[in-house]
């Protein structure tokens, strides 16, 4: 036969267990996500290029894929192109809808994006992404809330995980104490390789990106601190107490802190000054989430943006928000055997069958056994029984009820047990509660 | 402020409203589709323009969205597009990945399609579709269950309908007994309009279509046919005596209706002979689901296909399918009010303070309240009262807990019941209990 047909690089096809899979990591975030009182939201695949360009920096433009209107002329420039992440089409939508919407709006978004990235290992084209974002409010009870809702999604999936916490204000004001409020991008870029190249080699960078000596000297207890986080705290506060926006994301750190505190969160969090998240609009608070037990780099993270709806013209709404990255945690999932067995809602029982007149007394019974909400497939024909029983074994199916003249004469079935291969002539009623234990 | 931002023609925004009201008819389809052992896939949002084209007629081809990688020059064609509907990507997974699958497979899968359709109400650009399917098996109880299917969607939804049956072979075996085989195409769309314009203004049309005067004359039976499904069957067969392809399909119909009969079903099912779908890759069944209670058109439809795997190479895989029509379905929902109350899963109790030390003391309790799993919201600031209640009320929050200095200090909230008005200083124990009442 002709070459098998083949799908575009970097997307792929889910089947059943994959989906179970996904459908019990969507369910489990969306069910925190609401006993928090976040609302769901969905916007469409294509948004306006006016809506998508120049919001994601020179590279992100590039990653955009544009889509042609089949009357459009080949050389005519796209009005539209897929969306790229959830939170420009959630800025989009607040400004669009705003005198629909209660402020706070807590909102979530669970979709897929597009990015015409590259694909390699991990890397998609297409895949999805779950938000959860506060607008309209600068209460740090809401990031202590996305901080609860990390806890309560990774102990739900029973993922070990570690929280790690930034301010951009901090950043801001280092990079101003030192003198070079120019430079926020170039210290964060060499601090970010802390853990990598050590205080040393971190120096070393910071000089050849054009550091003044003093500079880096009095970056020095930010590079060598140490102890838990209050001692940290109390590290930075001191190294940035000439810098109001310093001082500011100090205290707002104490402050998550103490939140946490009184809400009794368990979960470990880390101070880390070396995160950064590459993106512009945060204002605030910067969160990363990394499994404990799996190499594999931020599977969640986020943080505070004041002014994400300005970009459309409404400036001035604070927000907070986390993104969870769906493939990410189902590799994580995988790895771990974290998946519990009855996620999968399966076929409880098939019917099998030797003749017609038995397929006919079969599609009787299953229809008894759905009305009690038990899973029925029937075998469509009286194939050979090997055929009937090999797609109960394939499936995984957990009951056959075997059917032939015997059986339907007397009303009954033979209930065979796949796992323990025990059979049993049973009345219907038998079957049903057999199935349901 | 600047203009609002907007969304490209055709396309929509859904609010939490409507989210709930969709996912409250795909939590009712999937169900049903689990009971009868239907496994979910999803594929990619994109397709190779070699998978999507020439699929879906010449018409089809132009309405296909094109996807430019930004590498792409712009006089290149576009190597992918967004897929157009779920049943060719389906027969294209099934044919990649026909070594992992177990047939019959029986799928069913519920995502987006795109069509660059000219927008009007009711026809949107990007619109959901849930289909069933079971492939690689010819027998009829495929169609009974797909009958059991729509039977049991609606009866959970509340929608009272009419299953419209035909068949493509007693289509095909008409036009042969006229003598007219090639004229299948101008035959169907003519009976199409018998509701409309008569069995006089259908033999107009014939004659205009170029079809003989006998042959119109051997066409005068079914035109004028009566009775109920038997009786039309009868007269079918009598006119279709010396088809065998004709002879195949009234056997077939009479089949899938002694199922029914079997299988209990009391769906309200009509034969009709008008019933042709356009679709050309239908060979056996064609169904179509009409409200009887909403004038809007056909809400779900599908039929059976002998060879649609053929045109990835794959020949000779018969099946069967149903599709329903999300937006749809959501339509007649609403014009009948049959979204049940309890579906939003809303936010329960919103906590409302009177300053900080309250607010750290609502926090603690909202903590244990959702440790009980009760979806509880703080307001994020001691904000004055009437935006906080304003707040409670704009989101329809049936509870709200009041906390000032007194309530704190003995260890209670004020518990108002934002239904009845009524309020209470209750122990958290009570205010537990009152909310799960």
């Amino acid at each position: 036969m002709a070459q098998k047909p083949n799908i575009p690089k970097g997307t792929r096809d889910f089947g059943p267990i994959e989906m179970a899979r996904r459908n019990y990591i969507f369910q489990t975030i969306r069910s925190v996500f609401r006993l928090y009182g976040y609302e769901q939201i969905e916007t469409p695949s294509m948004e306006l290029m006016s809506t998508l360009m120049g919001k994601y920096g020179e590279e992100g433009d590039k990653l955009l894929f544009r889509i042609q209107n089949s009357g459009d002329k080949a050389n005519e420039a796209p009005e539209k192109g897929l969306r790229y992440d959830l939170t420009v089409p959630f800025a989009r939508y607040v400004v669009q809808h705003r005198d629909e919407l209660q402020f706070p709006f807590r909102r979530y978004q669970i979709q897929p994006v597009w990015r015409a990235d590259r694909p390699q290992k991990g890397r998609y084209r297409e895949f999805y992404q779950c938000d959860v974002d506060a607008i309209g409010t600068d209460s740090l009870t809401n990031e202590l809330e996305l901080i609860q809702i990390v806890e309560e999604v990774y102990r739900r999936l029973g993922v070990r995980v570690s929280l790690h916490l930034n301010n951009r204000k901090v950043l801001a004001g280092i990079a101003e104490v030192i003198g070079q409020a120019d430079k926020l991008v170039d210290i964060t870029v060499a601090i970010d390789k802390l853990d990598k190249i050590g205080a040393e080699g971190v120096n070393k960078e910071l000089q050849e990106r054009g550091l003044s000596e003093s500079a880096i000297d009095k970056l020095q207890p930010i590079l060598n601190m140490a102890g838990d986080n209050d001692q940290k705290l109390n590290t930075i506060a001191e190294v940035l107490s000439a810098s109001e926006i310093g001082c500011k994301g100090v205290e707002e750190l104490r402050e998550v802190f103490r939140l946490c505190h009184v809400s009794g969160v368990k979960l470990d969090i880390d101070l880390d000054l070396t995160l950064a998240r590459g993106l512009n609009y945060y204002t605030g608070a910067i969160f990363e989430v990394k499994a404990l037990d799996v190499q594999i780099g931020s599977i969640t993270g986020g943080g505070r943006y004041d002014n994400l709806t300005g970009i459309f013209g409404l400036p001035n709404v604070s927000g907070v928000g986390i993104s969870f990255g769906a493939d990410r945690i189902y590799d994580v999932l995988s790895e771990l055997s974290l998946y519990p067995d009855d996620m999968l809602d399966k076929t409880q029982v098939l019917m099998v069958t030797f003749g017609y007149d038995e397929l006919d007394y079969a599609l009787s019974v299953a229809k008894e056994l759905r009305s009690e909400g038990i899973n029925t497939e029937v075998y469509p024909e009286p194939a050979k029984m090997k055929k009937q029983m090999g797609y109960a074994d394939q499936k995984q199916i957990p009951f056959v009820a075997i059917i032939g003249g015997d059986e339907m004469a007397q009303h009954k079935v033979m209930l065979k047990n796949m796992l323990t291969g025990n059979q049993q002539l049973v009345t219907i009623e038998e079957l049903k509660s057999s199935i349901q234990k």
